[in-house]
């Protein structure tokens, strides 16, 4: 359920209807817009929400009550038309500007750190990525430095600006990464673990939600609803491929997924070709048709030398490549009415 | 890294090369077959095992050392050539019987249940399925009755003799779901939520680790190494169809993965005819399939009024459209020389 | 727009029946059963086939007039409610018989195909295959001998008894292939070339139609029905794996494609696991899985000296294997029961 | 086998090679680069080539003898590194120029086509397309015009002066599609109909091989093979979006197969967002993001009036919708340095 506030509705009726609203025993969560007030309403599983809401409707400065698509209320377009603009450290994510983030896969020592670091800033990136919690296929593999990994981070930032996205695994580290950390992304693996998504839903950082390289993207947009739900609205959402049958790439692309999700949803997409494709030659190309499509920004893989990584090489960037693939970029930018730093 | 002691080894020539073993550093997983003991040897990620081992392979009673693909080593058929067999509350899953598991997909009440499990035990199901926890896409989709349904399952299990299987959905749930359940099940969201696993894998209960909908046999066989080197050796696969592109079943059982799991690991393998398809007119044809390649068991969905089910009613079979499943599987068993009770 | 005679119709009344219908423009396809007769009605595109008909409804014997799914009629099983069985040189296929085809991907010389044929004769098998005309993804393989390889088979059949069935690639090849074969095959690349399925259509022997490997079954039945709509009802379907992400076996086997086809259409359903796995430790397993599933019956390579094979060796069975697979298969059709010779 | 003679031979050292290599029982294709001239070497299956040809690297004029991946030699980038370029009626594909080509799905009527054609012409379009020969699912579909539906598209290029891109369906319509068509069209459904690629590959008219939907990439290019191997080396391949799990779009648009392609072949790349999103909605954002991606073009379904269309209605775009399309992919043509008209 939906209620739609009169464009000229008083603070104080919106204050009303809110009160209104808990009164009943429902949750609101108000999103105010540049045009009008826009309040979602959130009952209990079986509740009979329309029904007990018949005296909203009639309360002053409400314009419209209207049900929305039970599984998905606070993702929706229809609840807040405007973009979802997400500040991070200076750094503004769905509006304006296209956003480059970029940094190794995994982080493997403070020098490579630092040097990945002051390359980003320097060349054009924006956000710097990192991983010191990795999700791993076998047991058996390199499982990332966990805190150490994230106290390099965090020296980075202070030194270069940046801030820093890094991924947390599991509800109990939330707290921990949530203290480091800028954004938290949650791992294509973990889309649908519902206790981690409830648990970044009662941080108070922004997440990036990554797509399940086997998930749709109505299932992307539901999965979001538990982080909006449990009262955080700052998600972004990634694209990183899907699992097809073509073996020319890691995972395939899937591009339309930009039109898609902006399409029903307010938040904003982030692309991410470096995963997407596994191949370092087709990330320039892939970052271009993000920008093209319509994404608000491009993460990528980028390492001082792939050849020595712990983990995702052959898809990491050298700097000058990196520096190449911004300047592609910047040209592009510019024709669709967007900038670059 | 595998050690094959000699077919007349003594207990104390083992037990010599156990602590050997731990000396150097690494976790030695015995493993004692009829023919002959095998250790398992897992040391930490980058140490150079082979080399520290070298001395192990000149101990007595030591036949042969040898290497194993790194990311799959305790679930490997070479690890263990005899298959396992977990027995549960006097069911044993993976030797000669073909166990039926049944049930309804969640529990929604006391005599929902009770009247199921009575139905279940009766007509020939061995193992009490039912869902306490449920893994919702939305947010505001029915999430189950929590300890409440445990605590019914336990109820029923304690009227009929059966023994349960229930999903745990989080890593701080596996204590409590623990001491309800005499099979913890991972669901197919989770396969790869590793924090999950090492929790399961500390447990003390058999495991049902359901494949990922889209996640292909061989990441499944590493998902359960997680279990195994955590040192919970009891883990049986579910496979339960993956995502294709076919619309007329909900997913595509994958019935090659019974013979292709048998070649690679010494674990039992369950099959979910009831989620793969979707189709509760599919079932027996797929229930008896999966007898016929080779599977241990098959796991199903029984509801006393499917039309009323809280999620999953079209999939769900009626009590004696059971009865029926039940009757076409046993003269298969018979000619696949496997029993039934 | 289907019309079903009453049980007591007597041949005047059907053929007055049939008789309208082509005065009024329409083609009319009579089918008689054990209970009733059924005549299909196909008209021009966009004709209003019901307005038409109204009249035929009022004649002497008819039961009933309902219109059926437009895009597929006469492969619909309200069409013609009982299974059709096709017979081949005493085969029947589609009844109570599990039938059992073997033999090389391609006919390569005349000492290999005769060899296979004894066997496959001796050991089981009821109908032989072997390609003559092969589609290779590559313009330099391979692509079979041509007549020459049907010339073989012919031979090969006239020693054996068995009859024989190999595929046709391409329109103007029709009436070449149809002069030698029993069954004429239509690969999975060709299962939507419309021009070759009207072709077959218009031939007075029995087709085979693979699955496409991406395509879904209702596209299946769609594309039969090009061959039944140009008047030869003598075709059986055949699930030969679907492509998905999996690795571990070469296309994924889509056994629930049996009951979901057994429940839309009255033609047989052939599985073939050579193609479907790629792997012949798994055809077996799989092979009995479709024969618990309730098809009609298999097709598998059998090859004397698969590793001098000139297409697909790795999944070809040796004659002591397919003899094996047979005495695996006689006890599953018992209990199923069927009949094996 | 590639023969790369010196950028230094002279005529008579080519075509001295190029008889020897005849002689000794080969096919010869020479390719005139602005560097040095490549001949590719295609010999009978079997045959040992490398062998055969030892004497030819001892010609004068000869730089290099190279064996080239078998399955893929004349559509190799190795083969001819420079890319192809396709001229049809003024319009060069594979250049400088981003190539639009639209129109509708189906030729249905003179003034459908005529008017579309009209304003396809005006507002920006290069190219125009549209079925006389729909492959379509259902054999009671509409088929198409046929014939008649060619002439109406010569007409229609005789008033606009666009050249025209029609589907060919069947080895035996080649001749008379080649009479009308600039462009022939291989569909996704013929991808691997080796009978047609081999009859199109002896015409002398540009063809554009749609990716099969169940096609790899690599599939694609050998199936390009069957062309230029018997002669034609004016092909373009179309990506049309391949088979998913993903709903919310017909198919998933594999953009990465522009960089993937470009990397194997010197062949053009065109796009068809309508096909492969299914959605109006989608193609802009698509159209963008494939020529940001380095697509040579795209194809794109208009009509005047979409809620009329015999098929494909959903996906058709308006003459207006059509315009803005064409007035948002100029500046990213202009920012990838790429001209439209």
């Amino acid at each position: 359920m939906i209620i739609v506030m009169n464009s000229a509705a008083s603070v104080t009726e919106i204050s009303s209807v809110i009160r209104k609203v808990e009164q009943l025993g429902f949750k609101p969560y108000p999103s105010r817009g540049a045009q009008q007030t826009v309040i979602g309403v959130i009952g209990q599983p079986g509740s009979n929400t329309p029904e007990a809401l018949a005296e909203v409707a009639q309360l002053p400065g409400v314009a419209q009550v209207s049900p929305v698509d039970k599984s998905c209320k606070l993702v929706n377009r229809e609840f807040k038309p405007e973009p979802t603009v997400i500040r991070v450290n200076g750094v503004a994510i769905g509006g304006d500007e296209f956003v480059v983030m970029a940094g190794p896969c995994s982080v493997e020592s403070s020098s490579q750190l630092m040097e990945t670091a002051r390359a980003v800033a320097k060349l054009g990136g924006r956000v710097l990525r990192g991983g010191a919690f990795k999700p791993r296929t076998s047991p058996y593999s390199f499982q990332g430095l966990g805190e150490e990994g994230l106290q390099i981070m965090l020296a980075a930032k202070q030194e270069t600006g940046l801030p820093i996205i890094t991924e947390v695994m599991a509800p109990e580290l939330v707290p921990l990464v949530a203290r480091y950390a800028d954004i938290m992304q949650i791992g294509t693996r973990n889309m649908q673990n519902y206790a981690l998504l409830e648990a970044v839903g009662q941080a108070r950082k922004p997440v990036m939600l990554k797509r399940g390289m086997m998930s749709t993207i109505d299932e992307m947009l539901q999965a979001a609803e538990y982080i909006l739900s449990n009262g955080n609205m700052q998600v972004m959402f990634c694209e990183r491929g899907i699992r097809t049958f073509e073996k020319a790439t890691r995972n395939t692309l899937d591009l339309s997924a930009v039109p898609v999700i902006k399409s029903m949803s307010h938040l904003p997409v982030i692309i991410d070709p470096s995963h997407a494709t596994g191949r370092k030659d087709c990330i320039p190309a892939m970052s271009r048709a993000a920008l093209a499509a319509g994404a608000d920004g491009v993460i990528v893989e980028v390492h001082p030398r792939p050849e020595e990584a712990l983990s995702d090489g052959p898809q990491s960037l050298l700097f000058d490549e990196f520096e190449d693939l911004v300047n592609q970029l910047r040209p592009i930018a510019e024709a669709m009415g967007k900038t670059m730093v």
